[in-house]
């Protein structure tokens, strides 16, 4: 039997630690193709690159590895994989990661790396993004590692046929450390930022911005971030319909 | 009785003549506070600048409008806003927009102009995302701010409570030609790439990538891409729950 085709991307570059790690995993089941950003995208969501044109670089060739690195965000690798790269190949899955830095909650909507998880799940085969919830470069992947050969094993012999789309956050820690993972809903809260102003050289102020996550529900048990501050692992399946069907009847009465 | 304040914001950039119309209108219903991006942003879904410092530049000042434009993604521009230049004032009304090009369907993921209307809603005050279906940059936006001044009459009157973000869609044509307006849900559908090859200066191959939206469900009825096909302007109500609640079952089973 010919080995599935996995492909693998992220949104802290090709060069981190956590994509690294998971290709190492990823191997084991099959074949490899990896498209990645040449730099870190964090935090660049769903962007595309539509007024930029894009450069493609073959970074390493092997029987069971390729690695490409893309000049743009993860949304571009994806589309450049699947609309330029495969040629008619299709994945079996979709994987994306390991992002350094937890995607949990509304970030979703912020993360490259899930941008790029959803983005692939689009073409048809399942698609997991992961992220550890610890942003240094050198984090300790091994219970992420450990986790992510268990949903690629799963997922693939569960072969689901409608859309799969996983958003999975694993909290800092050695294996041992976890309690296990729970499969929950996305938790509600927002981010407010802080803004650092500097004087530049010149005299002119500048911003960084800086945030901080508020959780509008911490007792809620069935949420991702419950999960993860009781010491499991999370996993939430994603869908891309935005609709608030619950206001439609109440817009129709409010614009008549 | 104090007017009162609305925010407003784009990804086509500060100078774009879709903000122009904007404000025009909404300055009619009270003062107005723009933050808007330098340049156009089009494409950068809820990117967020973490790497790069963000700088402030007062544009204008009038007694009802001030504008500001901001170095950075929409995003940014409400982040900016709300967490440093509204200085505890809180507006009654988010906008986004007049986009220039459509933002109807799963293009609300890559969708700057909607990304921002999100962003906004989070901080309380109603949300409105405004797209025209016409990418050309001295487009007619006679009808759009027709329906905009009805949108903001009503939403201001209604008083809503709980969160509320609508994106609204105007198909191209003078005002005679629009039949009207339908709330409907986000129609399913994707965007295939294709990228166009060419050679640089120095030998090298560059790409751009442009794409075409495919409809899976051309003939549902209650979608917006059905509105906006038939002559009907679009207002779908969103939400930012992307848990896919119907299969956290199956992936229980799946992961065990």
């Amino acid at each position: 039997m010919k080995k599935p085709l996995i492909f693998i991307t992220n949104d802290d570059g090709v060069n981190s630690l956590g994509i690294k790690t998971l290709i190492d995993v990823a191997e084991r089941f099959g074949r490899v193709i990896v498209v990645a950003p040449e730099t870190s995208q964090s935090g660049m969501s769903h962007a595309v690159t539509m007024y930029n044109p894009l450069y493609l670089r073959t970074v390493r060739k092997s029987e069971n590895v390729t690695v490409y690195a893309v000049s743009g965000t993860p949304v571009d690798c994806v589309k450049m994989g699947y609309d330029y790269i495969f040629a008619g190949e299709r994945p079996a899955l979709n994987l994306s990661g390991i992002n350094h830095g937890s995607n949990s909650a509304v970030s979703v909507l912020y993360s490259g790396t899930m941008a790029a998880a959803i983005e692939a799940s689009f073409y048809g085969a399942p698609s997991v993004g992961f992220s550890l919830t610890d942003h240094s470069p050198d984090a300790d992947f091994e219970a992420s590692a450990l986790f992510a050969e268990k949903v690629i094993s799963d997922v693939l012999r569960a072969n689901v046929k409608e859309p799969l789309c996983l958003n999975i956050n694993i909290p800092e820690g050695r294996p041992e450390d976890i309690k296990g993972h729970r499969v929950c809903r996305q938790n509600k809260g927002y981010w407010k930022e802080e803004f650092f102003c500097r004087k530049d050289p010149r005299g002119k102020d500048y911003f960084w911005l800086t945030g901080d996550f508020y959780n509008s529900e911490p007792d809620a048990r069935d949420t991702d971030e419950w999960a993860l501050a009781h010491g499991y692992i999370s996993v939430v399946p994603i869908q891309v319909d935005m609709t608030n069907y619950r206001q439609i009847d109440t817009m129709k009465d409010i614009l008549g």
